[in-house]
């Protein structure tokens, strides 16, 4: 998408280590305007999978999930990564590691909100190594609910997330992907 | 809100303790529509303090935020709880008490997204003791941004918020104001 391209070459920063920063449109500050109009490429990519309910990781999922539920009409749940008093004890629970963090978080999701017979799409912000997206797919298998596609934003390719979810059998799209971070540059996709 | 106010009848639990339960539409699973619909009513009760930023806490004040801030046109910042790799060292932090955890969380916001002469509109899910939101305000008085106004969907008048917000002089709305919860009731304002 060009003005997704666009901003991430205009406002971007290789941090090095595969770390890219978005924090002034995406992950800190967000440009409302762009998230929506992703949202809107996100529900034209995948009106052919007919999906009930969006699902996403807190919290820099929450942006781009919450416009594309807007744009299909759909509710969307974002996974909590601490369970709140206000969740019930039995709940969905997995694990998944954190590429910004180093370590293991968890991935928290009500039966309330998820259940049998729902076709799930998972939007996140980065397709990277894919474990969170992975950590998210388990939660949906775990409560009897239908994987239907994936969408992120920003696609990392070097970090093969892509294939990790390709057993996963479902369209996955991105954005914008970008192939290498070598040498202090962000080279995008062919 | 009406639209708002009906979904807090039918679909809101008091769990006791003051704690009102609204995950099935505001913070763990949001209705998208109805979030954009309080984003326009934010927009237009708003509309006269020419805000140039819309503030909000993660997580779920993310939402409301976001959809106030598309219908104004602006950007939103919203403050971490955890520093992220991708934030430079020196950043604004408060500390504020939360009211769901029990103890103190951080409120952190990169210079980067909030400076001087921004006129600063902070928007929450929530406004009970107004702590959190007073914990936005000094990190926009910190960085010599002026807080022009704050909104929250949901205010419960019976803690106070809105008397402790009110030497911050600015207009302060919530879509919808419940007064008191007492005996597993859920009491509206009149």
């Amino acid at each position: 998408m060009d003005s997704l391209k666009k901003r991430i070459m205009q406002e971007g920063t290789n941090l090095g280590g595969g770390i890219l920063k978005v924090d002034s449109f995406i992950n800190h500050q967000v440009d409302p305007v762009l998230m929506d109009d992703c949202g809107a490429e996100f529900a034209r990519l995948f009106a052919g999978v007919n999906p009930t309910r969006v699902l996403t990781a807190e919290i820099s999922g929450i942006a781009p999930a919450l416009m594309t539920a807007r744009h299909m009409q759909l509710p969307v749940v974002y996974a909590r990564k601490n369970k709140p008093i206000t969740m019930p004890d039995q709940v969905y629970l997995t694990v998944a590691p954190s590429h910004t963090k180093g370590s293991m978080v968890e991935l928290i999701v009500s039966p309330e909100y998820l259940g049998h017979g729902e076709r799930v799409l998972i939007i996140d912000d980065f397709l990277a190594s894919g474990s969170t997206i992975m950590g998210l797919a388990r939660l949906a298998q775990a409560a009897g609910a239908e994987l239907v596609g994936v969408g992120a934003l920003i696609e990392k390719s070097f970090e093969g997330g892509r294939e990790a979810l390709r057993h996963l059998n479902v369209p996955i799209h991105s954005l914008v992907c970008i192939s290498s971070m070598e040498n202090g540059q962000i080279t995008f996709c062919a």
